[in-house]
């Protein structure tokens, strides 16, 4: 089979062999995968992974113990638990300290003709749900799990930094659950790729007291703008992983008893019922999509200035 | 009347003329009072304070509309509200965006025979509580502000950073408060120091994944241990400020899940009930007292290397 990793500092499409099944796992068929700001990352060497790009995707179960799963359409949770340790037990599996990752950690990821995940993992999605869009519930899930990890009321005024592809997809998430949602970037210009969405887009934010503000940028001057937009006592919600240190004073964060938290993957299965909802429509986001035998041109024209989702259409 | 002041970036006991009494103030007689690292933080600068230091004290109330309150032994809290803003309304007076600060922000402190405050500020001192202890109200009660924002479970693992006074201080009140209290600095020897504390006392950590930190080093080598230690989805409370910015990466805050959150003021009359039920005395954290007129040895002495508590015997 072919697959798109990433192996010796090199990007390349690779014939493997098929994965081997292990108890409790399942093979899944790739059917459309996204390029995700991590996979560009991982190929500049921020983190130490060395296989199989790619954690988003949407495919079809073709082995499995339960046959009830064979032929289905999922999607899967990407992080791989022990669901034995404490952390596990607890409900934690996010943090097992022992997890793999799908395309991120010790596991080979989504941008292959096939994968291997636990079967606990998978989400099935409803036939309604097109591929174009079931392929964006991983990142519907983490923007989620900001809703998952605070009780935000709806009147609560919420800004989120950044115009990415992250960034739009958080705010038309937050847009689409409810919230009044301002959006600031520097690419206002994109606000025709948002569909329904009806927040306030805008290079400037609306206010300077936002009771939420959601970092989306991963750079320094974001997480500076984040900081100063925070109310007191409000919720600076950090979305984006940073490529390298910078320098910074948590003063303003103690005086203003900020609460900064850390926000990474959410739940799935309501991505999946958002997504089936009918409520959020992501396609707008989608720039360009490649064959995975084109994988390396698509994890180029993922990296260019301006450019939203890509997809691989796998099989 | 004398008041050490911090006026032309030089520390001076001056002669002053007794504060004027605004409607809703109350005129105090400043008994005792306690140098607090913020007072130090600004003769260096940090803070752009010109006036009267202090705002740890104890006092007797000499002038009140409320004629009740004439005589009465009190403490106040430090911030000064407007009490009329959206902010305060909604009870968030210590981050009234207009708000005067004790010696800190445009407001004379503690350090002189005579200060004004609002008289809603006060909290009267049972007679059981002496004046060494009840000078420590303040930092007693920025300690317990933990406890108002967190929703802390007396089964979880708590660590203290920092073993100035400010760390020994909060693990004393931690651990007053009947939680399991682990403290990490570099004098265990101050052990003795800490009264009844149950908890277990260190230079290094007994675990390396606390569901609570609280860094009270103001350092940014204590900040990084912090983070280090604060287990997924854990709680790291900042209390102290830091004098300058430094490198930090944000990134293992956002993939643990990590909760930062900032700390500053608490409430005072918990604090005064706290200390009036004789289970927290932090007298053995005094190091010396000075005169008033040796105000600027006092801030010398508290500059000191290894010396905790210094206090200011004022009337």
């Amino acid at each position: 089979m072919r697959a798109l990793q990433f192996v010796d500092k090199k990007i390349a499409v690779s014939e493997l062999s098929q994965p081997e099944v292990a108890a409790g796992e399942v093979l899944v068929r790739v059917v459309r995968a996204g390029v995700c700001n991590t996979d560009i990352e991982i190929t500049r060497g921020y983190f130490d992974y060395s296989g199989t790009l790619g954690h988003e995707f949407v495919g079809v179960v073709e082995k499995a113990e339960d046959a009830a799963m064979v032929g289905k359409r999922i999607v899967a949770d990407i992080n791989c638990a022990c669901g034995r340790c404490a952390v596990c037990l607890e409900g934690g599996a996010h943090h097992c300290p022992t997890r793999t990752v799908l395309g991120i950690v010790n596991r080979n990821g989504a941008f292959a003709d096939y994968l291997v995940v636990p079967e606990r993992n998978l989400v099935v999605v409803p036939e309604t749900v097109p591929d174009d869009i079931a392929v964006f519930a991983e990142p519907v899930a983490a923007a989620l799990e900001i809703q998952e990890q605070l009780e935000l009321a709806q009147e609560e005024s919420v800004c989120v930094i950044g115009d990415g592809k992250l960034g739009l997809l958080i705010a038309m998430t937050l847009d689409a659950s409810g919230f009044k949602v301002d959006l600031v970037g520097r690419h206002p210009e994109r606000r025709e790729r948002l569909g329904g969405f009806a927040g306030r887009y805008g290079i400037e934010p609306s206010e300077s007291n936002y009771a939420v503000v959601v970092e989306a940028t991963g750079n320094p001057d974001g997480f500076r703008l984040a900081i100063q937009l925070t109310r007191p006592q409000g919720i600076l919600v950090l979305k984006s992983t940073y490529s390298s240190g910078f320098e910074f004073n948590p003063a303003m964060i103690v005086v203003n008893e900020i609460r900064v938290q850390g926000s990474r993957c959410g739940p799935m299965d309501k991505a999946v019922a958002l997504l089936a909802s009918g409520k959020l429509d992501l396609r707008p986001l989608i720039d360009h999509r490649f064959s995975l035998d084109d994988g390396v041109a698509a994890m180029e024209q993922a990296m260019a200035r301006g450019i939203l989702k890509v997809l691989l259409d796998i099989s």
